[in-house]
């Protein structure tokens, strides 16, 4: 089996390196912070001093990091893994970041010869410990078929939709549409509530229609429950949705109410509420609308 | 059986009408348009000669017309359903109006001792025809319960919501709900596409997940083959958000993201595009980003 590098070991990264070392690869880990790496360490993996040694010792290299900067930083920067890696190598970025930057990371990669996907994932912190992430890949069908093998180790779904930018394109798209959808469900049950319907109510009454939906049954009764707790945090939803606005700016594309939900989850991070669930949405309607979304029959 | 009088014989109307004769029901028709009631006589319906008549000649009276103010001259009006109506009738008003304007009517006929329910419907005409609507009731649980063999000779899913005006405000929250999810498919779509990427790749990896929705499953194949015949109308969308927004302005609840959906459909209306399907949302921003939301791979 290969030896892999992964750079990033945190709420996501340490349970999806912790998957490869189950399925029979050996690994050559780092983070900045210690702990997950002996963690790893006391499961097998070996341990570098940085992302250039990482990139040394492995001709496959993992990240999984918070956002575009740190990609950039890990991968381009001082002692970065560019530096490191041998032509011929392939670095699989699995963080979600902005498109713009996975092909700006691809560019500089391609010109030392080194192969480049982005494959960020959904399916959150249960989807990497259980390995049933769904894995959007950007990049060249032969770099996509030479890794599916290894990306099938942490995901139950790999997909390649595109070149390199792709993957990051999709997430956007999949978090531009939860988003909505969530706000959605928010001004249609505030309202109901204000009118005095039961929410439960035209919750049972339309999830079955048009309206029904992934976000209404995953939230609906959650939400009418009071409970906010994550879940996908509001922190990385705005992550996600600057992300998108970026590209969107890139490319030309109008996000107009994607823009208007992005503005309603700075508001609530500003009153704190950055670590609830991305379904606090709800709140800022509830508090305009002095109502609280609470089911009254059971 | 019970007759029935049933004012209103219009797309939805005609068929709904046409499973009352099915279902054992003798009928008393009214129209403004004759052709639709020679059909229903044809079939066994006997022809009165205003709202009034019928009432006169029923204890139990259906109403499916465009939109509150027909509802409101139909039944308040000269020669209105008031002015025929004994007491102890009951009046159902099948349309889909302004929860509002259910309440006025529900008041003013409850003035004279006759009883009112809103039950508005979701299924558009191939569930007007097939007797597979889904009804949302508002109204008093003895009236709802006299009631429910009635319309359910017209739906598969007679549910109570409330007490009056429930019924369109569960109506209300529906059509917010798909709209927002129409506008959330089509950013998403169109950054996509404009991005590079092929949107049924988009559409394949994202459907299972968090952003999966019923209006995705109906519409994100159909729109990316440029298909936007109806289905559900442009003009009847912004008939529906128009009431929200009404309903909402009544209550002091805020429709933000609809307000901005009602707009993107009424611009869309004066392009004359008001006949296509709501799907053509997707048009608005297909536009703004001079881009084609079409499938590259089959």
């Amino acid at each position: 089996m290969k030896t892999i590098g992964f750079i990033g070991l945190g709420i996501m990264g340490k349970p999806m390196a912790r998957n490869l070392l189950k399925a029979g690869y050996s690994l050559v880990v780092y983070d900045l912070i210690p702990g997950p790496m002996e963690e790893l360490a006391k499961l097998g993996a070996a341990r570098a001093e940085s992302p250039q040694e990482v990139a040394q010792k492995t001709s496959y290299l993992i990240t999984m990091l918070p956002n575009s900067p740190e990609v950039k930083q890990v991968i381009l920067g001082p002692n970065g893994v560019i530096e490191g890696a041998a032509p011929g190598s392939t670095v699989i970025d699995m963080s979600s970041i902005s498109p713009v930057a996975s092909k700006e990371v691809g560019n500089a990669l391609e010109g030392k010869g080194i192969k480049f996907l982005d494959a960020p994932v959904s399916g959150g912190e249960p989807g990497a410990i259980n390995a049933t992430l769904s894995i959007m890949v950007g990049g060249a069908l032969a770099v996509f078929e030479d890794c599916r093998d290894l990306l099938s180790a942490m995901g139950k779904s790999v997909v390649r939709v595109g070149d390199v930018g792709s993957g990051n394109v999709t997430k956007l798209a999949n978090q531009i549409i939860v988003a909505l959808n969530i706000a959605a469900m928010s001004e249609a049950l505030v309202l109901g509530t204000k009118a005095g319907v039961d929410p439960a109510l035209i919750y049972n009454a339309i999830r079955g229609g048009l309206a029904g939906s992934n976000v209404l049954e995953a939230k609906a009764m959650r939400v009418m429950q009071g409970n906010f707790e994550p879940g996908f945090k509001i922190d990385l939803h705005v992550k996600d949705l600057n992300n998108a606005v970026e590209a969107a700016r890139a490319v030309g594309a109008p996000l107009f109410l994607t823009g208007q939900v992005l503005e309603i989850l700075k508001c609530l991070q500003v009153e704190g509420k950055g670590g609830k669930d991305h379904s606090a949405i709800l709140q800022f309607y509830e508090r305009l609308a002095a109502v609280e979304v609470r089911k009254t029959e059971d």
